[in-house]
């Protein structure tokens, strides 16, 4: 009954359909990541769920990278990118865009991200933080809101690729619901 | 008002209280999982969300790894593993024991992540294929659902890590609903 299909089944968008395609209100915003592997896998995540745009800020390394690449497969061609050096002073810009900033971080008074509802026609920038300190906490008390990913077991977070993932599903499930 | 909690202030389990904690009824399957980074990560997830056990399959690398070990950074202690040969005895196996096997692919009449709705008070074990081949045919045959994630863009699939992170969210958070 379950036939796997073939990739030439699978309904892909080329490098201009994904640009001219409708996108998901979301922009990531990647703050002093270390990991190449994950800025690659981050792509690929953002090129699934159509995602607008990916500021790589600090010392977060760009594209063309072939360990980005290895993990990116490709998506570095289809989501839009700019490399910004200080964090803060883009997410102010965006703010005075009227883009809502999302700081993902464990915080005093943070939402947990099943409690979070995104507003309808709203554009959020989604912050993910460096792999050992986390997101700047100039950055956490300049956002919005700050999200926190409930978890349960001894380990303090989650791989930045995997957060950012979980993340980008939640809000889009409930974007396209509302 | 939005202050960085400290990790000395999260509220985590200990090794022991890790072990005896009431656990979500989801196992993880890695069938045949090439990268020692995704293992890493797929046990952090798996401590983060309280998986009852990993199965680690065929080609997959067992702790201790020290490239395990640098992604998932101590949840090999806490979460319980096991190697199996051969994914499609052991997926045998479990169903005899009145787990649900669900295998995550492309798949004709595959149930789309977003409609995919758990019975409450079952177990089901979760299958995640070679970062190439994906879920081997014989496995994906042998499943009582095959769950398909989404995707929109112009790649093929996410990363196994991602994949799995995004699955386990999405139906631990249902867990808690039902």
């Amino acid at each position: 009954m379950y036939r796997k299909l073939k990739n030439s089944e699978l309904d892909r968008k080329s490098v201009e359909e994904f640009k001219t395609a409708k996108k998901t209100p979301l922009i990531i915003i990647l703050d002093n990541i270390r990991s190449l592997n994950n800025i690659g896998s981050v792509f690929r995540s953002a090129d699934a769920f159509l995602i607008k745009k990916i500021y790589l800020c600090g010392i977060t390394a760009t594209p063309p990278h072939k360990d980005i690449q290895k993990t990116a497969l490709g998506a570095t061609d289809t989501v839009d990118w700019e490399y910004q050096k200080d964090t803060l002073t883009l997410i102010k810009d965006l703010k005075s865009q009227n883009i809502k900033i999302v700081s993902i971080e464990q915080a005093e008074h943070a939402t947990m991200l099943n409690d979070f509802n995104p507003e309808p026609d709203q554009t959020y920038a989604i912050v993910f933080g460096n792999e050992v300190k986390g997101v700047q906490q100039d950055v956490v008390s300049e956002s919005d809101t700050v999200i926190e990913i409930p978890q349960y077991g001894s380990k303090h977070s989650l791989n930045i690729s995997v957060s950012a993932g979980v993340v980008v599903w939640d809000l889009f499930c409930k974007f396209k619901v509302n």
